[in-house]
């Protein structure tokens, strides 16, 4: 089916390439990559499966010129991933060809092959590796920021430069991890009695990884899933939500929908009492983009299948006093969750 | 006027906060942060000028009910920075009040106050001094990859941690320079005689610099702007571009369009004989975003007045051998051109 889409991982996706000034087009028997001058050099060394570069600064003119010399019957393409204007200037040139499917791109990743879950894996190990080495580092530092604790994670995520984030790294201390997105400062810095939230992932051949660990800093830094914390609410939400979230993977199965399986880890949450400290979904998933189908959430309607990927993460946030959330991904194989 | 943005310049020019899954609403005699409960703590926080936080899960839903309550007249948006699908959903509700204005948030930000001169002044200083630091530090490295240095130039960039960067840097040697976009990779090492491209820039209080050298790695490693390369083409090509970029700042005035200041560095690169490689506009403006109003490009109609800052910036890229950039950004006052 003739498609195109301007969206990065869906490029890279359909050709092994991407940039972030392109469009990727799927007539009938030909495909384009259609770039400016900035970009093409690299392109025409990278895209695979035959599929030709074009290179123009009116990206939108050189597409309209390819669809209208072989025209497709339809021409999908993603109404959340088009601008108003793009659309509408497409809509005066190709009108009836057009049919915006939600997700059509996306749809294509959702069921991961036996090597990109493969490449999931490694990318997950990697970024293990690194909650692992950046431990170990901090009892060294004096009173650490938090924003330098963000830096020298990226040293580890990164292995020196050699892999891409996934996503710039959540680094949170007490009150700070009650927000599940905050931004590291530079005023917060890390004590002994302190929790210290991370959240981070890396890429790996493209492939994102994401996990999340709320640890105490008792002088040593351990992120390992029994933690034992001074103040006796702080470990009841933890161990709270240490439970949601294993009862998740231990009870999720093939069939449910995202939402049934979001119910499973909200269900404990809300029965301990803390329902309302518990804002977001309880995961998304993962591949080329660090949030991708499926969504495991209240509203998801989504069959999981087998070789889907996606994160496990229910929180508790308190607001100015504390937030635990702790984050693992699974794949669903002989139709239960392993952790990856 | 009323008016309603999601990018996350526009939010932080009009209330001081941002995030990635927010609506800025802007009615009669109120305005509305609207975003998820992962951001509610942090935008109270931190928005200004008595905008209220509304937290929801369906953003679009929150500010359809919002504008129903006290209808403005009109309701101004930008048609390049909404999706197809968000658009067509309040088109069903909100119809006939949507106004569609291109540009109409950037636009609001394309003349800079004095205030927001200072910034992305400090913002450029700290950057030449983070190059000037790399610099000062590549001679003790052995045999760096692309990726190592792009590594290292970001510790700098950031002061470890302490600053955003404004993009990835570009760190390419050799042949890479070619490409005006390419991702450093793990394959190509710097040795003496290498041509190094440098690329840069990082975030001051969310004002954004952004600056390109090029130089001779003889062992040393100086980014002035004379430069002496080994071979001839090189620096011919070098001392082209120099050439064009130092004429365009000193004979652009306010009152040119973009258009009528890109032909000035066209120009020289055209008479040298080189114009078929120097394929982007010269130079962009840039602030909150790194590239926004105005655009210094062939097809620019924007008249260019007191106060805008932009960058100046052309190149030559010869396939397969090596690239040439220089860059700087400029404020216009006294109708003409200043470095910053």
């Amino acid at each position: 089916m003739a498609h195109f889409t301007t969206n990065e991982s869906a490029q890279y996706f359909a050709c092994g390439y991407s940039c972030d000034h392109a469009i990727f087009l799927q007539l009938e028997d030909r495909a384009f990559f259609i770039t400016d001058s900035r970009y093409t050099l690299e392109a025409r060394a990278r895209v695979q499966g035959g599929v030709e570069v074009v290179e123009g600064s009116d990206l939108w003119a050189h597409m309209i010129d390819l669809v209208q010399k072989t025209p497709p019957n339809k021409l999908y393409f993603d109404p959340a991933q088009i601008t108003l204007q793009n659309y509408q200037r497409l809509e005066a040139r190709l009108g009836e060809k057009l049919v915006g499917e939600l997700d059509y791109h996306r749809k294509q990743r959702v069921v991961k092959t036996p090597e990109q879950i493969a490449l999931l894996k490694q990318s997950q190990h990697l970024n293990v590796q690194a909650l692992k080495e950046f431990a170990s580092c901090v009892p060294d530092l004096q009173e650490p920021s938090e924003a330098f604790l963000q830096f020298k994670v990226k040293e580890f995520l990164t292995h020196q430069g050699v892999y891409d984030l996934s996503f710039e790294p959540i680094v949170a201390i007490n009150a700070n991890a009650a927000k599940p997105h905050a931004l590291p400062d530079s005023q917060t810095h890390l004590k002994k009695g302190d929790l210290l939230l991370m959240d981070m992932g890396l890429k790996y051949q493209r492939y994102c990884s994401d996990r999340t660990r709320c640890a105490l800093f008792s002088g040593e830094l351990g992120f390992d899933r029994p933690q034992h914390f001074g103040d006796p609410e702080l470990q009841k939400i933890y161990d709270i939500v240490r439970q949601a979230q294993e009862s998740t993977i231990e009870q999720l199965r093939a069939g449910m929908t995202g939402q049934q399986i979001d119910a499973i880890a909200r269900g404990v949450i809300e029965k301990s009492g803390y329902g309302r400290f518990f804002g977001h979904g309880t995961g998304h998933g993962i591949g080329l983009d660090i949030h991708e189908l499926p969504f495991i959430s209240p509203r998801s309607q989504m069959v999981i299948e087998e070789g889907m990927v996606f994160s496990i993460e229910p929180g508790i946030y308190i607001p100015g006093k504390y937030g635990i959330r702790i984050e693992d991904l699974v794949v669903v194989q002989d139709s239960r969750a392993q952790i990856i």
